[in-house]
């Protein structure tokens, strides 16, 4: 077993041809993301109340091209969806076609940052609308901002739309003794492992998913208010506007002991912001794959 | 924040002269096993029924030195920690003098197939006991027969004990909707994403805490009996024992969709094998840190 036996494992047939890495991208976190169905939904509707019959979407960062499809499906002329990884890219021109949108959905295996609105224009002009869908479990921990900015400043056309257009960024101060008893060691009297606490590390910004639990599993209190710490204006901000340091007071308003700071995020579509997609766990309560693929960041605190 | 804040991160100064792959090692699982009081407990029992003022031992993959503590708190004479990552050793001689026991256990800096006889032999004798951890998620993941079996064979001397003697690896079916929501993509009628499925990994087995998740706080249903796939005598069976391949047949004794095989095992110690430590999930309700650190195996299957 284990290591006994991985040598006789059989690969299935249909695994033979693939790609290590693109398996390993499906079954780490493609799986999950596509099956959270609120996130779809969110885009949905966020996409229903702009597109009309004349929208040319641009979406970056198209994975499967799932997103690009519910594009197509609400209605829009054309859709052009860049995917950098050739694998994924190969995969969704593929799904494209079982779903019968090889006409309207475009794909380009390409960096968004490479394409040229030059080579945009032979889709018909210039995209009225940017989709994207490149969140990390940090708002901008995969560089949405940098990436929406771009294209949005040298693709999109003007007046163009953005989705999402706006989202938060936030932390709060949490108590959980759960965290506690796998960040450091507190034995009974009797044997003291005191100086492997000096070990701890309260540097590292890290994520549940790498710790291996669930917020939403786990025992905690919210000691502090939930702060903004960032708000981002997809449809707006320049990359400069975060390049510098930015100081945010947490203040505990119940007693405890703060053992972490937790970040989750949310973003906000729709008139006045009506829609809204968050991490936090309250909001991932019944949306297992929403954890498994985001989950929430965390820093020990001192 | 993320990308924007991590070069201004300050390290805390109690982290600046240690080795990187320590901390790392610290916080991603030493914490956790030593917090699991229940691990402890049980090794404190089994050594307790063992132990005489005569005893001499031998702990191989010693770590922080935590187990060897116990048995020389329980009176042995003198206790030997083989630990191969002279990061770890060091850190366990630090505790050992910490906790008053410098005089009684010494730390051998290799690996315990690099130790001889004759270096054993200036701390008196010949061991009495043979003491180790070194279990991964998966029983026999992390090797342990072929280290007990060579430190048995060349340096315990004649009818020394062996801690734990016994283990199991189990296996059973398991349906988990959970699972299936982050293994596979099934969305409702109207775009059909299929062709990801191909990519589906029914190949690797897989860990909990790689998934990010905890069996003990996941919906699932067993739907075969738990079934040993291998009985081990760590105080007796060689390794070439379990060098081929064997077949266990899992048959389901209740309906259901079988979503993956859950591995979990078990180790006993004490008269009659009345001591049992496990990783099953019923055995890890309330023990936060087992699961963080062992967790479960699963495969997926077709």
């Amino acid at each position: 077993f284990g290591d006994n036996m991985e040598s006789h494992f059989v690969v299935p047939r249909r695994l033979r041809d693939k790609p290590y890495e693109l398996i390993e991208a499906a079954n780490d976190w493609h799986y999950a993301m596509m099956n959270d169905l609120p996130r779809n939904e969110f885009y949905r509707s966020a996409l229903r109340q702009l597109i009309t019959p004349e929208s040319f979407v641009l979406e970056i960062g198209a994975g499967s091209g799932l997103l690009s499809i519910i594009a197509a499906s609400l209605g829009a002329r054309r859709v052009v969806a860049i995917e950098a990884n050739m694998h994924l890219a190969n995969v969704a021109r593929q799904i494209i076609h079982a779903n019968g949108y090889g006409d309207r959905i475009h794909i380009i295996n390409k960096m968004s940052t490479d394409v040229s609105p030059e080579e945009l224009a032979q889709y018909g002009g210039r995209p009225t609308l940017l989709l994207s869908e490149i969140l990390g479990t940090l708002l901008l921990g995969e560089s949405a901002l940098h990436y929406v900015a771009d294209a949005r400043r040298r693709l999109l056309g003007p007046g163009g739309a953005v989705v999402p257009p706006r989202g938060a960024q936030f932390a709060t101060l949490v108590e959980s003794f759960d965290i506690a008893s796998i960040t450091s060691v507190k034995l009974p009297p009797g044997i003291s492992l005191d100086y492997f606490n000096s070990l701890q590390d309260t540097t590292s910004m890290v994520f549940t998913k790498q710790y291996g639990f669930r917020f939403s599993s786990a025992a905690y209190t919210e000691l502090a208010p939930r702060t903004p710490v960032l708000a981002i204006d997809f449809s707006a901000d320049e990359v400069g506007v975060w390049g510098g340091e930015s100081r945010t007071t947490l203040r505990a308003t119940r007693a405890g002991t703060v053992h972490a700071v937790m970040a989750s995020w949310e973003v906000y579509a729709g008139e006045a912001d009506a829609l809204c997609m968050a991490t936090h766990p309250d909001a991932t309560l019944g949306n297992f794959p929403r954890d498994m693929q985001w989950g929430q960041g965390l820093q020990l605190i001192e």
